[in-house]
């Protein structure tokens, strides 16, 4: 059985769930928790694992494989139905894109480390640190949305059925929800968050259904 | 013929200068300055072609894709040789991976957008925005150093002939050596794009050796 590690609250994690949701994949989920004592990603035993120190992280076996776009691919290659990247080679590279868009334009700007960096070593206070957040991720989804706003209305970022971009979507608007930013920059792509959300796959996957989570 | 929207100091730019050449593929280079006036990549006419106003910016014929990852699996999948992924689905994986680590981990915390930030914004002086390029982009490096030390030597990352991470590695150590960060945490990293670069297909993509560039 496939195993995952993840943390409730990362966003990386979240799209690893969903896809695996999606695919109706099981699998055992072994959380680890980003923060107490310091991050249990940080112990001996985890690092053995993946010297990297983050989650998520896919075990196929004896197959360790980590950074959540390389594990969503191999399960697009490894399980191709369904599929979470449809049409041709243009479409698929559009789905690419947009996932890119976020997975490298925005989320590394709010990943815990750069959070710990800007509290710890830069010294922002809270405010300081929202206005950062706010400001990277409302200008990473207010991109998309003018991309989205050019394809003919649909209930998933491209077409009738989930892909690979609403994987990524979802987490993104939920962490911009969680600081505040404002839904008004991006209101088609809150829209189909919202649908998807409706949804047991996404449901799922939400962080807090979590086991590991942490009630408000 | 192909087109790349390219600015010669940019290191997604670069990924994709290298993978088109590695490829054999003609191309003509259209460079936007992305610092000259405030940045071309803000004028209207870049700006029709691509809202997000970043660089690359791939035009194939009526077809326009952004973002570097996307770019590049494009070209992989419609000219699928030589190829830039090879192996099983395990070791594809890995390339992949490994490039995610530089495109979600390292750059998006090196580009010009973000070092705005940290200047006008946050008002940090020259000597604190090199440190935390320094702390992300020696972070990221060395993780990965350690896991390349665990694969056998060969003279690039995965085995004996350029794959998509070489074309993700040798501009993040190229960044790296711009902004002082110190190569004894990824000798072996630094070792393999001091050998990509000695190969034309690297060469013709070097930064330095772009019609855009500007002598130091």
């Amino acid at each position: 059985m496939l195993k995952l590690y993840s943390y409730w609250r990362s966003s990386c994690s979240y799209r690893v769930r969903i896809a695996l949701n999606l695919k109706g994949l099981g699998y055992e989920l072994i959380p680890i928790h980003l923060a107490k004592d310091g991050g249990e990603q940080h112990g001996a035993a985890y690092r053995a694992l993946n010297p990297q120190a983050r989650v998520p992280l896919l075990v196929d076996g004896d197959f360790v494989l980590n950074q959540s776009q390389a594990i969503i691919e191999y399960l697009e290659v490894r399980y191709p139905q369904p599929a979470l990247l449809s049409g041709d080679a243009r479409q698929q590279a559009r789905i690419r894109a947009f996932c890119q868009t976020i997975t490298a334009d925005v989320q590394p700007l709010q990943n815990s480390g750069v959070l710990n960096y800007l509290e710890h070593t830069l010294q922002l206070d809270a405010d300081a640190r929202t206005r950062w957040l706010q400001h990277w991720i409302t200008r990473g989804l207010a991109a998309l949305e003018q991309e989205v706003q050019m394809l003919p209305a649909s209930p998933f970022v491209f077409g009738g059925v989930p892909s690979w971009a609403d994987c990524v979507l979802v987490p993104q608007v939920y962490s911009a929800q969680r600081f505040g930013c404002d839904a008004s920059r991006y209101p088609r792509l809150a829209h189909i968050a919202a649908h998807c959300e409706t949804l047991p796959a996404f449901q799922r996957a939400h962080p807090e259904t979590q086991l590991d989570a942490v009630p408000a």
